[in-house]
C-alpha cells in the first residue's frame, strides 16, 4: 500500500488531497512561497490529527500544520522536497462551548477568526483579536503565530487572550490543556510555549479563549501631528486620560494618507488647509462602558488638552459610526494603496515606544544615505511600539531596481531595529521569511535554548521543518 | 581548599554565610519547612550569580534560589542533605532604569515588591502587582512563582506584567532577554517558561516590567449577598458596567467577617440588622481615570441596578479613603483571624467562575459528610475564580484532631477542585507542598512534557531539586 493510500485509510478518500486539489494548500495566498507535498490531509477531529501525527512520526514524514493559509512569512507552506504532509486544520471548526459567567469560549483551531468574533458577539461579549485577514485566517493560525492586530494596546496579543490549549504533540499524544482558569500555578507554562511556536513543536487543535464585555460605545478621532515625538507624548496623555478605555492608537505618516486618497479618490483626508498636509497623523479609538456621550466628552477633554499643549495641530472626532468607519478605512487602505508607491519592501518591526522617534529619524536618514530618493511608507500600532516600516522606490528608480536591493534594505532596517533594542518581527512571526536573519539578531543563549526545546519536544525534527529555526 | 572556601574566593567572606548566619535562609518564614545547606551565598551582580552557578554546575552542587523567603509552599527552602547552596538574590536590588514613555521599568530580582511599586509611583505610574507579603517579598520570587494577588482581575498575574527577563541558565550562561517590547514574535516564549518555574530551570536575575497609569480615583464597596450564585451574577454585571475599571472583586463568607470582628474588636462590619449577618459578602474596587465623583456615580448606577434586581441585599460604598481602607482591612485581616477559628487547613484553589457556586456547595457538603462539624472559612478573588478555601476545626474537635486529618482533607478538596476543572494551586505555586499531589491531578501528557523540558534545560537536576517535580 502506498503512503497516500495509508493516509486514505486513516481519513477517507475525500480528506486526502493530491495533485491539483492540493495546490491551494502548497502555495501561500500571496503566491510568494510554494512547495510540494506528499499529500494535503484534512483530519476531522483531534483524534484524527493525533492519528495522522502518529503515522507521520512512525514513518518519519515531516508535517506542516496549516490554518487559513494567510500568513505573511511562509510558515504554513511546505518545502520543495515533496516529502511533507500538509495538515489542514480547517475541518476542526466548531465552537465547542461558550461560558458567559466564566467569560470563556472553547474553539477549535480551524474556526475562522471572524466566526469566533461573531460567536462572542452572539452572547454579548467581545473577542478582541482583530486583524486584516480575519475573514479567512483561523484561530489555530493566530495561536501558532501569536497574532497581533489593532487591539493589542488594550487586550494584548493572541497569547494574552488564551487560557488553555489542546495540543497534539510531535509524538501524537494529546495534551488536554483546555483549562478555563485565570489562575493556575501548577507547573511550567507549556501553553505559551506552543503559542507562537509556528507549528514547530506540535499542533494546537483547540483553545479556551477569553471573552470581554462588549463596549457600550466607541469613539474614533484622527489627529494631525508635527512629529513622532508629539505622537508619543499624545499616546502618554491618552493612556493617562483614558486608562484601559484607550483601545487603539495608530500612527500614520502623512504620505500614507496622501497615497490612499490618490488611489481611492472616494476617500478623503478629513482636514482642510495645512492640517491636510501634516507629516504625521494618529488614529485613536476609545471604547467606553457607559455611553457615546461619555466617550465623546472624554475625547474632547483629553484631545482638547493636547491641542492646548500644542502637541496636536488639529483633530477630527467622528460624529457617528459612519464617520468612525471612514477614519478606520483610511488606515486600513494603506497596505492596499500600492498603486501610489509601487511594491514596497515591508518590515514588521517593533522598538520601545520611547525610542520610536529617534528610530524613525535615524533609519530614514540611513536609508536615504544608502539608497537616495527612496520613499518611506510608515504606519503602525504606535501603542505597541509596532511599525510597518515600508520602503518604496520613490521617483528615482523602478520597482525592479528597488526589489533588487531588497536584502540590503532588510539588513539596514533590521540592523537599526536591533540597535534600538527592537524586534525584527513584531507580529507576523518568523516562518521562512526571517529564519535566516534570526541568528544575526537573537541573543545566542536564547537561540541555543530554543534549539534545545525544539530538540527535546521534536527530536526527529518532523514538525514544520525549516520554519523559525535553521534545521 | 574546602568548597566553602572556594565560594568565599568567588564572592568574599561576608557574602558566604554558614552556621547561625545561614539559619534565616534555610527555614521558611512560617517555620514549616527547614533544611540544611552547604552555604548561603549572596552574589552582588548577575555576573556573580553566573559565576556561582558555573561553579555549582562544575561541582554538581544543587542550587536553591531564594528571594524574600516569603513563599507558602517551601519552594525556596533547601532539603535536609546539606549539599545545596542557597543563592539569595537580595543584593540584586537596583531599579536599573525607568522609561515612562515606554511604560516599563527594569528591576533586579532582589528588589522588594513594595519598593518597585514605590519606584513606579515616583514617576506617576502604577505597578499593579499587590499581595500580602509585598513589604518583604522580592520581584524575583514573584516571577519565580508567577504570583497573583488582588489586582489580577484587571492586570493579570505576574506573567502578564513582565515584558522581558534576564536569566542565568542552569549552565551559568546569561540570557540577556530584558526586552521592553509589547510585540515580539521571533521565537519560543522562553520568558514565560522561566516565569513560574520556581527556580527549577534557571535563575531570573532581572525583569522588564510593565507600568500603568495611576488611577485618578478609587472607590470601594462592600455588598451583602444571599449566595455565591448572586455573587457570580454581580461580578458579571460589574464587568459589563465597569469594563476594565473593575480592579477588585473579592468574595468573603459571612463567618470570615464575624471572625475578624471577634478577633479585632476595633473593626466592624459596616451593616445593621440582617445585612450584618449575611452568608456572603463581596468587596468591589473600581479604579477610575476621571474623578472620585465619576467613580462613585458609576458605582451607584451599577450597584443600584444589582439591588433593584435583588442580587444585592445591601451595600456600603466608601465615602472616602479612610472608609475604603477600613473595608480592605476587613478583607486583609481574614487570614490573621486564626484566633476565631483555630489553625486551619488551607487550600489555594481555582475553578471556572461559572462553576464556583456548585463547587462550594458540593465541596462543603462532602467535607461535612466526611468530617462532621468542620468549619468552612472561605474567601478569595472571585474575579479570578480563585478561592482560599480553608477548613477549620469547628466546635466538635481540637486543632490537633483537625491537623491529624490534614492529608485526607487536602485530598477531598483537591479531588473536588479537579472534578470541577480547577487547579490545586491557583497562585501560590507547587514547591514542596503540592509536588507529590501533582501526578494525581495533572494531565499525564503535560507532566511528561514538563519532565522533558526540565531534563533538557537542567540535565544534571541541580536547579532547585525536589521542588515542583519529583526528582
Amino acid at each position: 500500500m502506498s503512503r497516500v493510500d495509508e493516509l486514505v485509510q486513516l481519513l477517507g478518500q475525500q480528506y486526502v488531497l493530491t495533485g491539483d486539489d492540493a495546490e491551494p494548500y502548497i502555495v501561500d495566498w500571496r503566491g510568494r512561497y510554494s512547495g510540494k507535498a506528499l499529500a494535503v490531509v484534512k483530519p476531522g477531529s483531534t483524534d484524527e490529527v493525533a492519528q495522522v501525527v502518529r503515522w507521520c512520526a512512525a514513518n518519519k514524514i515531516p508535517m506542516v500544520p496549516q490554518g487559513g493559509n494567510t500568513g505573511l512569512c511562509g510558515g504554513a507552506t511546505p518545502d520543495s522536497t515533496g516529502q511533507a504532509v500538509v495538515l489542514s486544520l480547517t475541518r476542526l471548526n466548531q465552537v465547542r462551548s461558550v461560558d458567559t459567567d466564566n467569560d470563556t469560549m472553547v474553539v477549535e483551531a480551524g474556526c475562522v477568526l471572524q466566526s469566533v468574533q461573531q460567536a462572542a458577539r452572539d452572547v454579548q461579549r467581545l473577542f478582541p483579536l482583530s486583524l486584516a485577514a480575519e475573514g479567512s485566517c483561523t484561530v489555530g493560525g493566530n495561536l501558532a503565530t501569536n497574532a497581533g492586530g489593532t487591539q493589542v494596546l488594550r487586550y494584548g496579543n493572541t497569547r494574552d487572550l488564551v487560557l488553555g490549549v489542546e495540543v497534539v504533540t510531535a509524538q501524537g499524544d494529546i495534551w488536554h490543556g483546555l483549562r478555563g482558569l485565570r489562575k493556575d500555578n501548577t507547573g511550567y507554562d507549556l501553553r505559551n510555549l506552543y503559542i507562537g511556536s509556528e507549528g514547530t513543536l506540535g499542533i494546537i487543535t483547540a483553545a479556551t479563549v477569553k471573552l470581554y464585555p462588549l463596549p457600550v460605545a466607541q469613539c474614533t478621532a484622527l489627529l494631525a501631528l508635527n512629529s513622532v515625538e508629539d505622537a508619543v507624548s499624545v499616546l502618554s496623555a491618552a493612556r493617562n486620560g483614558f486608562g484601559a478605555a484607550l483601545t487603539g492608537f495608530e500612527l500614520i505618516a502623512g504620505n500614507c494618507l496622501q497615497g490612499v486618497v490618490e488611489c481611492y479618490p472616494q476617500q478623503r483626508i478629513p482636514f482642510e488647509g495645512d492640517a491636510a498636509r501634516m507629516p504625521w497623523y494618529a488614529l485613536l479609538e476609545l471604547s467606553d462602558s457607559e455611553s457615546a456621550e461619555h466617550a465623546r466628552e472624554r475625547f474632547e477633554t483629553v484631545v482638547g488638552a493636547a491641542i492646548e499643549a500644542e502637541l496636536v495641530q488639529d483633530a477630527v472626532i467622528a460624529e457617528n459610526i459612519t464617520q468612525s468607519k471612514a477614519l478606520w478605512h483610511l488606515r486600513e487602505s494603506i497596505p492596499l494603496a500600492e498603486k501610489a508607491f509601487g511594491k514596497s519592501i515591508k518590515h514588521d518591526v517593533s522598538v520601545p515606544v520611547s525610542r520610536m522617534a529617534e528610530f524613525v529619524q535615524t533609519t530614514n536618514a540611513a536609508l536615504q544615505a544608502s539608497f537616495p530618493g527612496i520613499q518611506h511608507v510608515i504606519f503602525g500600532h504606535l501603542g505597541d511600539g509596532n511599525l510597518h516600516y515600508n520602503v518604496a522606490k520613490g521617483q528615482a528608480r523602478t520597482e525592479e531596481d528597488l526589489l533588487a536591493q531588497q536584502d540590503a534594505v532588510y539588513e539596514l532596517v533590521h540592523d537599526s531595529v536591533h540597535q534600538f533594542g527592537g524586534s525584527i518581527s513584531a507580529e507576523h512571526g518568523v516562518g521562512q521569511l526571517k529564519r535566516d536573519a534570526l541568528p544575526r539578531y537573537k541573543d545566542p543563549v536564547e537561540l541555543a535554548l530554543m534549539r534545545r526545546i525544539k530538540q527535546v519536544l521534536d527530536p526527529d525534527g518532523l514538525m514544520n521543518p525549516g520554519k523559525m529555526l535553521i534545521p
